[in-house]
Parts: C-alpha cells; sequence; structure tokens
C-alpha cells in the first residue's frame, strides 16, 4: 500500500488580521505547519489552530520563520546558522506549549518561506536547524526540500527527515526546483501537475525541464489553501491519488511504510 | 532548618543591548526569572541564558511578559485573560525549549511587570495565567506577590505557589504593598531593610506603615542585579541570612521544608 | 449651505495582511485616516494609501495608534503623555513622508482605538497629544470624539478641532457615548440611526437614551468600511444626507462655513 | 581654509535600553546620524536626542535602517528597491517629526548598517533611496560610502551628496573598503590611521593595501562614541585635524567650500 502525506501551511493569521481558510483546508491534508509568531501568528492564533487541528485529527509541524513578520517571512535575512537554529528553538518550545495543552504531539518541524529556502542551500544553516530540531526531540520529523541541503544535514546527524515535492513546480535534472526566475519553473496546467505527482508518489520519478526523467521519492505534498482555486486543485489532488489507490496518511505513517 | 529563596530577573538583554549584570548577580541568587522575548530579551540571549543558569547551579523560571518591547513590560495593557494566559503559554513554552536543549528543568513561572502586577490584583487574569502553567506542567511553581490573588487563584486550582516578598518595600496592613505613588512606599534604611527581611523570613512578621506587626510567609525574596549598589545589598541580605543560620535555597528545596 | 464630513479609516493593511474595503470606501468619504504603521499599516501600504486617496481627490488624516500592532491598537496601554505625544509625533512624521512624496498635505489627525479613547477621557494625556500635532503644523486639525477631553484640549490650545459623531452610537444625556458594555450603546435600526445623523447634521440635536433632545455639533460623521453591509449603509448616508441638501465636504471646508 | 566634518550614529537606545554615549560624542562632532525607530530608537529616544544634537548646535541627519531590531539592522536582508525606499520615506518622515518640534532642520540621510551596505554595492537600491530622499527635499544631502554605487546614483539625479570616508579601515586600490573578512580590513594603529585621515583631507590620498596611492575625496569621516577608548580617538583625530589648519565643519558647509 502506497502512502503519502498532504501538507499545508496554517495558522497564519495574526491579531486583527485573518488569513488562509484554515477550516477548509484541514480536512483535506494529513500534516499541518503551524506559523510560530515570527513570520506569522500570535499565541491567540496558535492556541486556536491547535485546536482545529485537533478536532480534524491531523498532525501538526512548527513551522518557523524568520523575525520579519513585515515581510511574511520571505525575505532572505543574512543570520549566523546559531541565530537560525535559536530561532527555531523559540518557535517550536512555543508551539509545544499550545499541543501541551491541547494534548497534541508534534510530528515535525518544517522552517518557513526564506529560511526553508536558505536552509536548503547552505548546509551549516542546515545543520544548525537539524540539530536545535533534535536537541528539542530527537524523534521530530525534519520536512525538507527533496534533495536539499536540509535533507543532507538532517540524515548526518540521525534526525528524521520526510521529502517534501511541489505540485506546480518544475524540477531541474538534479533534483532541484526550476528559479521562479525562470519562465518555466510552474506546472501550470492542473491535469498535468496531478499526472506528475501520483507518478511521483507511484513510480518515484519526475520529468525534469531538460526531458528526461529524474528519480525523486516523496513523503509528502505540499498545498495550498489561500482561495478557493488552490482548494479545488488540492481536493482533486486528493481524490486522484485514492482513485490511484493511494493512502493520504501523516507523514509519521508514510515514513514508517 | 529555615530555608529562603533568593530570586531575580536576568537575561533581559535583547540584540546589540546589553541589560544587567548577571554573571555577578547569578551567583548570589538561588532562582532566577528569565525573560522570554516579549519584555526582554530574544532567542540568542535565552540560550546564553539558560546556559549561565546551569553552570551556575540555580534554577530557572520563565518570565513572561506583555509585548510591549519599547515599554519594558512595565506598562499596564488591558488584555482579556485569555490573551494574557496565551502570551503565558507562548513565553513558557519558548523557554522550555531553551531548557531542553541544555538540559535544564524548569521550576518555575513568575510574570513580569505589568503582568504581575495586574495579575496579583485580577483573580480572572491571575485564573487564567494559573491554569495556562497548570496546563503546561502541574508541578511548576508560581511565583507571586505574597497574599496577591495570583497566590489565592494557584492555590484554588492547586498549583504550587511560592510567595514572593520584597526587601525594600513597605507593606500595607493588610498585607499589600504600599502604593509605588505614597512617599512612604520605599524601605531606603537598608539596614532596617535587612532586619525586615530577616524577621519575616524566620518570625513570619513584619511591621506595617501604621506601625502594627502582621504576619507574612515569605518563600522567596526579590532582589535586583543592575548595578554595583544593587549587587552589594543582595550580598549583605544573603551573607546576614546565612549568619542568622538561614539557608539560601531554591524555591523547590524551600516548599519542601 | 450645510456642510459636513464623512471620515472612514483606511490603509490598515500589513504587509501579507489585507484588510478593509479601502477602494470603495473612498468614492464614499470626503476624508480619511490613514494608519501610520503602529497599529496597522507598513510603508508600503501607507505609500498606496495616500496614492490612492491623491487619485480620489480626499483629503487625508494621519491615524496614529499604539504600539501595539497584536491588539491593532484596541487594548488600553498606560502611557505617559509625553510618549503618548512622541507616538502621535513620530507616526504624523513618518505619513508626512508619503504625502510629501505625492505633493499631498495632512488635513487632520485623529488618534487610533485606545488612544483616541484615552485621550477622551483623559486631558493630560489629550493636551500632550494636542501639543505634538500643534508644533508639527498649527494649521492641522484635531479630529476628535464631540465634547471629548480631545476637544477641550485642542481648543484650549488654538489648535482647530472637529467635533466626531457616530452614526451607529447612542449618547449619554452629558453627550458622551453610552459604553459599549450596555446593552442599549448602539443604534442598529439603520433607518433610525440615519435619520438621527440627518438631525445632528442639520438641527444639531439627538435623542439621548434617557429620550431627552440633547445638543451636538457634529463637523465629520465616522464611518466604516469594512464589509458590504457597512459599505450600503455608507452609501444610505451619503445619498439621504445629499437628498436633504447636506454637502458632503472636507473636515476643512466644514469649518470654513 | 580646508573643511572636513566628522559625523557619528547616535540616538541608538531603545525603551530600557542605552546604547552609546551620546553626550559624550556629540561636542566632538559636527553632524549626527539619528536613528529612526527601525534599527534602533524609539519617539522618546529620538525626540532627546534630537534636543541634544540642538543644543550641541550640531547638524542632523536621518539614519534610516532596516526594520530589524533584534539584529540592529545590521543583517542584510533582500528587500525590493521599493521597499528599501518606503522604508527610508518613513523614517526620514518620523524623524522631521520631532526635528519641527525642536525647530532643527534635516541636513542629511545616512542609511544604516546592512542597508547602508546593500545600497552601496547595488545601484538599483541606491537609486530608490536617493529618489526618496530627493522626493521628500531635494536639498537634503545623501551621506555615502566614498565611490559607492549610492553616490553615484545620487549624482545621477542630482541629489547633494557627501563622500564619507574611514580612519580605521583599509582600502582597495579601485577605492572600495577591504572586506571585513579579510584579517588586513582594520587600520589598527591608531597613530597611522590618524596620519591617513589628515592625508586624506588635506591631499585627497590614502594608500591602498596594494602600496599604491589611490585619489580619495572625502567630504565626512564617520567616527565612533561607543566607548571610552574609541572617544578619545575622536578627540585626538579631532585635535590633530585642528593643529593641521582643518576645520571641522558639518556637511553643508564642506559641500559649500
Amino acid at each position: 500500500m502506497v502512502k503519502i502525506d498532504l501538507n499545508s501551511d496554517i495558522g497564519e493569521s495574526f491579531g486583527r488580521y485573518t488569513l488562509g481558510m484554515d477550516d477548509q483546508i484541514i480536512p483535506l491534508i494529513s500534516s499541518c505547519n503551524i506559523a510560530c509568531g515570527y513570520h506569522a501568528a500570535d499565541p491567540m492564533v496558535m492556541d486556536k489552530t491547535v485546536k482545529l487541528a485537533k478536532e480534524a485529527g491531523i498532525a501538526i509541524g512548527a513551522h518557523p520563520g524568520y523575525p520579519d513578520l513585515m515581510g511574511f517571512g520571505r525575505r532572505n535575512m543574512v543570520v549566523t546558522p546559531e541565530e537560525g537554529a535559536a530561532y527555531v528553538t523559540y518557535q517550536l518550545g512555543a508551539l509545544y506549549g499550545f499541543a501541551k495543552k491541547h494534548g497534541m504531539k508534534i510530528q515535525h518541524v518544517k522552517p518557513h518561506g526564506a529560511l526553508y529556502n536558505m536552509a536548503g542551500k547552505d548546509y551549516e544553516l542546515a545543520l544548525a536547524i537539524a540539530k536545535a530540531i533534535q536537541a528539542f526531540d530527537p524523534e521530530l520529523i525534519c520536512l525538507a526540500l527533496a534533495g536539499s541541503q536540509s535533507v543532507k544535514a538532517a540524515r548526518d546527524i540521525g534526525l528524521p527527515v520526510a521529502q517534501e515535492v511541489f505540485a506546480d513546480r518544475a524540477y531541474m535534472p538534479d533534483g532541484s526546483l526550476v528559479p521562479r526566475s525562470r519562465p518555466d519553473s510552474m506546472i501550470t496546467d492542473e491535469k498535468l501537475a496531478i499526472e506528475r505527482v501520483v507518478r511521483m508518489v507511484k513510480e518515484h520519478k519526475v520529468t525534469a525541464v531538460d526531458g528526461q526523467d529524474i528519480e525523486i521519492i516523496p513523503d509528502s505534498i505540499c498545498v495550498h489553501g489561500d482561495n478557493a482555486k488552490a482548494l479545488a486543485f488540492v481536493s482533486e489532488i486528493r481524490s486522484t491519488l485514492e482513485s490511484e489507490g493511494v493512502v493520504i496518511a501523516s507523514i509519521e505513517d508514510v515514513l514508517k511504510q
């Protein structure tokens, strides 16, 4: 039986500001990444989000970002590996507070935005983050870009790691994502995107931009719930995968298979 | 054998800014209250502070405050009990991250500044905070102003509580602190202040502003390490207490006696 | 010819977060209060908002708030009059930067949320804020709650002041707003609300909660553009006023009449 | 008569945190760069700092930085030119508020830390900042690293610009600073540093790391007032320059010569 996780970022509201359609994306996914107060979310939002995830029975993960609320954690910031690690420890601990309150276990950690991207390319930063996660709980799973430095760093220290793939992104021959600056970075044809996802999940293969097939072993597919169109796409991915016999399961379940 | 705890706020630096003389106050105290990023401190400071406390062998506590870095958490903010509780959960969890990293146990929680003062007078806020602490870990000790609503709320739900007294503050006949707005709020004579501390610790009595003796049962004395004069005063309190046969011990030890 | 201003808070988005329907409320009003980065808005939002207001030909005002983004500036914070004044100077200056860029003149200053409410009741705070506005530009208009301490303080130092009324709020016999904690604080009947507005504008009278008529002299009516229902209500207020021969004009125009 | 400006960053305290020895460095300099609330300072600090500068009779400038209080604005952040420009407009306007209050004129703008460094190398960012300064007031002077993209961008749009040099830094043959990562980036010999300053000011020449003399035309020398040693060094630079017949004057005066 083939299993795959569907993960999405949730809990990104802040104070008077509402973002995302959390109550609608949650029923479609098996794991969620909860913002921890740096790039988004405040304590009231985190409390409510953990409760929502618990009621829906999905697994939760910490989604720590850069201390850049104004830029939503999407702007590269040149921090030291020690700083990056300390930001992860702080935010992971903060989410743990709410997980404890609601009797939930934190399944994984997925850095957000620019922190995710920079760690994915910078082994030292990735290693510092992996060690911070491991120091908190050695059974926590690092959710990282398939083939990235984050995956390598986690494996190097024996931290459980799950590889994430994207339905709507094109891949380079070396397995990295085609940079967004290139015109061919996105898979805009939804039907094709879903076919690619199914093939990645069932055959561990994807066609790179140069036309050749490359190997990719996904544990989780990143999906979005920002708008109605995105939600419909996730619904379509989910039902297609299920009709293909794939079981949607938490990252923990996927890694055990 | 009479035991008493000496506690002080530490870890209040932030980024480029240094505050307090942590390395000098730490050897003089038995418990410390570590800022958690809202009124002071950042993740790098918290990491370093927990490490310092561990090396010195003193007990650590979370020192959560209002989200008011500009006002150092000293300005009253009208938040709901739910908000106050969520801020405590967030900051307590964040400190837990660093405690976990350094293999330390969090002994207690002492709200900071305006949050401490407002909870001390507002039972609903105090109760929400006490429940937040208990939900995180029912063995955590709430360090609160002797005779305050925070003590009452903690006791009402069975949360361990330690009563805090101040060497340099005068007391009202009902056991509350003389408001700072009154000219007789402070005990400025250091010799007298220390005599009062010894009597509170050994006889559970203090002379109120109206001249009558009132009962007070201290578990911990709050001291400051901001400047050389304050440090000398703490040193004097400590040596006087020890020469009087009082043992300086962590809050946990004091509560067990 | 009777003139009245319609004012609304706009420019309250922040980073990735969008709030309000600015492009739809702007055509319905004559003056806008632009958030200045403390309770809401960031520099990019302010830039865009001033540009929108300019294109629509409406007058702009600064809308300074408490440094409490998490609470949207709606939570009472106990600051000194000096702090309140400094926050107004800072935010007013910041908005001036964008006004200068777009060749706009700042017409007025209206403190936001809790700062508006607290200054309305605290003469010392109101006076400090009025002086801060006057020091920046003595021709700036202070937009304040009719009958409040803010109006009194502005008048005492000769700062131009415009009185603001609310269509959806009930009034006490002394002209103050019925506290929101009371069940009769809001005028929920929209038809009645509009009738009251017309009477306030044309007859300078409103019926207080105890049934007696009191005098009120409005220069500006505060309206909201958060949702479709609110927009429809503003549209209705505007067309009714116009059909009654009232001219919708900027605060500056209203004060000159 | 040869004139040169001595500039220093001041007003970098924040809330409860004190930084720098502003009252001691101010008498030694002719222009100061005042933090504007993003990387350091709060409105109360800005108010006090403008007042201090006014009393000392030195010229003031805005010192806008990245919105990164935790990193003191020293960490590179990848913002768009529009964002960088908007941050400058916001902070420049905010300082203008306090300058207006104290009857002071803003002489110049010098971006802080990472914003200064990044603009110095990135023409698009430098140009956007120069345009923001010019839109605020076309007579404002841009204080920038000698030979940098910031100087080029300001000149390209006709914005007055002053070139800044460093007493304690070594120069590359192309006039750029030797990167701090190199062991020979600093001039640690104070006597040599002062000789180099005098030569830059009087002869417009400095010896680069490769031993050859290069041309450099300084308008202002950047000095620091963080500690006693730094202050003594500034004092020495000042008295040496004066004994060499150089007049210490504001940037405005220097540019007029």
